[in-house]
């Protein structure tokens, strides 16, 4: 058998990252930028207020007080979104709004909080110094300072800062496109009656919302007969637009009814192994395509083993894919409420409640790879080392968040 | 100015969750489940085998060795999806796939790596107890157990379990459809030309991958000019479709030009108010249609503001309209790097690099409102009470993860 770590590095290393793209603005949520993006124009482009009042020259108010208050004639006014170039000469203001240009030479704004509001005169009642409610050029960012590094993915506020600094598109890595098929004559659709021997399909439905949530834009395909050449077919006409593809189901050790195995040894680029884990031993990885440069996974049918076997191999080939290291997040180390076992030589994922506050992690009943209940009240795996039979309450032990 | 929490409870106080209604399971992603779901069927439906193997009756492979083997006629074949019910006789075996129906009067499977794989007859060298690998039915879930309680938001293994379970479709609250809008005449499209007074419009973009993130299906509208017509008839368009409105911009303290303020005045179900809170003191919340139901944040136009006040108020509202508990997390306790400080009588909420490990925070440079560049490479927001305007380096905090 194969060691999880070794499985896992065959595969990042297998993984070819998807082609750079110019990327709109109002698709880049999720994307990974390819290249660093640097300040082409300075933040704020131009001098303006930080608050709607009056545009001034500082040493005009410098006496205004409620007692003693300085009256200008107001001269003009500007809203944000005025381009006319406008000078401010001295003992006079100008009315301004919240980010409006400031004219020429005003060096500070009153704010109309301060003020009677007037509209031929203003009456001033608080001094403001040089700069008061003034953005300068630039105080943000300055053109050449690095926006965002490469590698970093996209999400609300630095697509705010792309969008603020006049990037209608980025150089990035999209969100993979995976397609997700369930294989099996013994599925059928959830809502349709069965009788004993069937069962309901979950896999495409789970395998679809892990790899949404893994931050792919996702194809879930029909399920498909346990027939090589249907699911031949399926894989082939997935391949043709997916960036990744995740079967389920019709790769156990028996052999003739496996019909994914059948159907890819066809096509010969993809291995099947053993993985020393519980659950999800049975493991088939491979690249399709030509050049082949598509993975293919071929996670095993039952419901646990496969979810788990995405969070261990897929999650890290989507990463790999953005151009990312494969690991989201060190496994946070935490304490188990209560003994666990596991088989000897294998790497157990035990279904778990993480409390963060506490740091404990308390394993659930029900850790058949066909238990699907407990997976649904799990919020963490518990990750017990090859080296481990049993382990106590009290224990440390890593856990992987489930997102 | 009304304090953070007064304006958050006011906010969640009038918000009405949305009607539960059917959704497919194909579009149960981030969800939330409006009633209670219980098993109606056992899980697994029927006893079946749990590996490629032989069903037997123990008693008849109780002495099986590789010394001394037991041979078994093979009188049939059972594959997953085989829904022929068959029984097994005394001292035979039939051949059996992971996941098939089990025989009658079978009372375990020997895999095949126990034995020779014959066809009419098989070799066992191991013997196999009464249950190996037979996997019975409700083991997992019994009729009427409880699969997931109301209020579970679904993801991938909720959905999982639904799905396995036969849900087709469940009662639940949808994702809320939130409808963004900018206002403002200084507003161009990021990849545009620009003159000094016009800036590129962040803010769309921003909130609407704001929205998304926090589980909501988002229409972005086109930037609105600063005209009270053009934007009530953009807002009575969005409001027709959207469970929730975002707009920015338009709403400073100075008056005659706030576009988005004069036009909810002619609808008069929005109040505007300064709220305690450093940035994002200018808010406006109300709410539109007949009955008045759904919510409306007008949402201040600096960019930091906008998106501190979408994390403080908009995100408690969205889960408010899937009738979840306003809270997504209880704020993690951290310690300060560095000193920093904040205006009496106002709580900040200041952009900061959080180390999970450590559990400590660094508070970024470039606070202002307008400063979104540190926004960007911020992962949490560092909030300051009220009555603090000093805290040195080393005090503990409340950190807000930034999702």
């Amino acid at each position: 058998m194969q060691s999880v770590d070794s499985y896992r590095d065959e595969i990042i290393g297998a993984i070819t990252p998807l082609a750079a793209t110019e990327i709109p603005l109002t698709d880049a949520d999720g994307t990974v930028l390819a290249s660093d993006v640097t300040a082409v124009w300075p933040l704020p482009g131009f001098d303006n207020s930080a608050m709607d009042g009056y545009a001034v020259m500082a040493a005009d108010v410098a006496t205004a007080s409620e007692g003693n208050p300085v009256r200008l004639p107001v001269t003009a006014e500007v809203a944000a979104g005025d381009t006319t170039g406008r000078a401010l000469a001295s003992g006079r203001s100008i009315k301004i709004m919240t980010g409006a240009l400031l004219p020429a030479d005003a060096d500070a704004v009153v704010p109309v909080e301060w003020t009677d509001g007037g509209s031929d005169t203003v009456t001033i009642t608080q001094t403001a110094e040089k700069g008061h409610a003034v953005r300068r050029t630039g105080d943000d960012v300055q053109p050449g300072d690095l926006l965002l590094p490469a590698g970093t993915r996209l999400g609300p506020a630095q697509i705010g800062v792309l969008a603020a600094a006049g990037h209608g598109a980025i150089l990035a890595y999209r969100r993979p496109r995976a397609a997700v098929i369930s294989t099996g004559n013994e599925l059928s659709e959830p809502g349709s009656p069965l009788v004993p021997g069937l069962i309901w399909d979950s896999n495409s439905y789970m395998l679809a919302a892990a790899a949404r949530q893994a931050g792919c834009d996702v194809i879930r395909h029909a399920v498909v007969r346990d027939d090589p050449a249907a699911v031949l077919a399926a894989i082939e006409l997935a391949a043709a637009t997916a960036d990744l593809l995740i079967t389920s189901g019709g790769v156990s050790m028996g052999g003739e009814h496996d019909a994914v195995k059948a159907a890819l040894r066809i096509l010969g680029t993809v291995t099947f192994r053993k993985v020393a884990m519980q659950p999800g031993m049975p493991q088939g990885f491979g690249l399709l395509g030509s050049p082949p440069r598509t993975p293919i996974f071929t996670l095993p049918g039952n419901p646990v083993s496969a979810l788990v076997s995405f969070h261990v191999f897929v999650e890290p080939a989507v990463r790999a894919l953005q151009n990312l290291s494969a690991e989201r997040i060190a496994p946070a180390k935490s304490r188990l409420t209560a003994p666990v076992s596991s088989p000897a030589g294998r790497r157990s994922f035990l279904r778990g409640v993480f409390d963060p506050q506490g740091r404990t992690v308390a394993p659930l009943t029900g850790q058949g790879s066909h238990q699907i209940a407990s997976m649904a009240r799990a919020n963490a795996l518990i990750v017990v080392p090859e080296d481990a039979t049993e382990l106590p309450a009290g224990a440390d032990v890593d856990v992987m968040d489930l997102p």
